[in-house]
């Protein structure tokens, strides 16, 4: 028994998604050949429009309807301030948490030397020529969003060394900063690994 | 920030694929906007074209590209054995295994009461006009291969009372088995389940 080739393409397609094996590809495929037509057709219309609905903000390469992105045409939001992010899924987060009025810079990726990924496949320089155009007088500060792993941690290192290098090309000095990290919300310390305990105990803050 | 619509609507449509959450949909979909576009147009193109390219086999109702499916066109095959399962993937499984040369009958589906899935939302009907159609008297066993699950059991159960009943319509009597159920290879006696264990002792077999 050969599986049909509209099936085992189907397969391939969803094998080759991020955390889909291919137990996973099967299941999904023939699942969705119990779908109604209209359910099968108004899928594969998401898929085809997904980019040619959006625009990547030319400042800040987040992915939006609009180009400047929502939040760099908001008026409202400190100008001074920018937080780097490895994804767009982490600026809706940190959008969720209501806490940052600032802007953002999405590198689309980290810098992961065991895949061959260094700044040069990120957006990583579009950061270095915000800071160093005519406006970099405005920043004041940059918050280090990337990840907590050690991809993430290499890829603020990374940036922290290149913008110290360059300071002395700035109007003003920047505040560089790292979010957080520490035990989250709702953990136990009794299972929390050493790593995040040593962060906590460096992070610990004062009662005011 | 307001997701894009266009992202808004691949989310929504991986979100009501099984297996995959909220969370799933929205990595899955921001990871497409990253796959250059003529992948994307593939994955799309799978989607639209997975009925088009598959048909359903009028005689066993597997899915295949041909009417009747090649295991029912196939002359080596053993008309005289049918094995029922509750999916198409499960005919995979088994041909996979080799060691069964008979034909199939796919019920897609199971008798599940508590999400409103009777005998007449499966292709149980179909089952039992194979049986007593004027071919019958070819048809010497039928195994039940519905998943060791209550509802696999409790659909098994089901087709057996029916054949029963129906048995004296048939030419000849019909041998019907359950398929067997124990240890899975390489699991451990230790942390099996009651209920496993139990099916396992009902089970053995004499050495021979």
């Amino acid at each position: 028994m050969r599986i049909p080739k509209a099936i085992n393409n189907l397969i391939e397609g969803f094998g080759k998604l991020p955390g889909i094996g291919p137990k996973s590809a099967q299941r999904l495929t023939f699942y969705l050949l119990h779908v109604p037509d209209g359910e099968l057709e108004k899928l594969a219309n998401s898929i085809q429009n997904l980019k040619k609905g959006t625009k990547i903000c030319s400042i800040c390469l987040m992915i939006d309807e609009t180009d400047p992105c929502s939040i760099c045409q908001d008026s409202k939001r400190d100008n001074s301030t920018i937080c780097v992010v490895e994804e767009p899924l982490d600026v809706l987060a940190l959008e969720k948490s209501g806490k940052y009025n600032g802007i953002y810079h999405v590198l689309h990726g980290r810098i992961d030397p065991l895949n061959n990924i260094g700044p040069d496949e990120i957006y990583m320089s579009q950061l270095f020529s915000r800071l160093s155009n005519g406006h970099s007088s405005e920043i004041k500060e940059i918050i280090l969003a990337t990840n907590p792993t050690m991809e993430g941690e290499a890829t603020a290192m990374y940036i922290v060394k290149n913008i110290k290098y360059q300071m002395s090309n700035f109007k003003s000095p920047i505040r560089i900063t790292r979010i957080g990290r520490g035990l989250p919300i709702g953990s136990d310390l009794e299972y929390a690994d050493e790593i995040t305990l040593q962060r906590a105990m460096e992070g610990r803050q004062n009662y005011e």
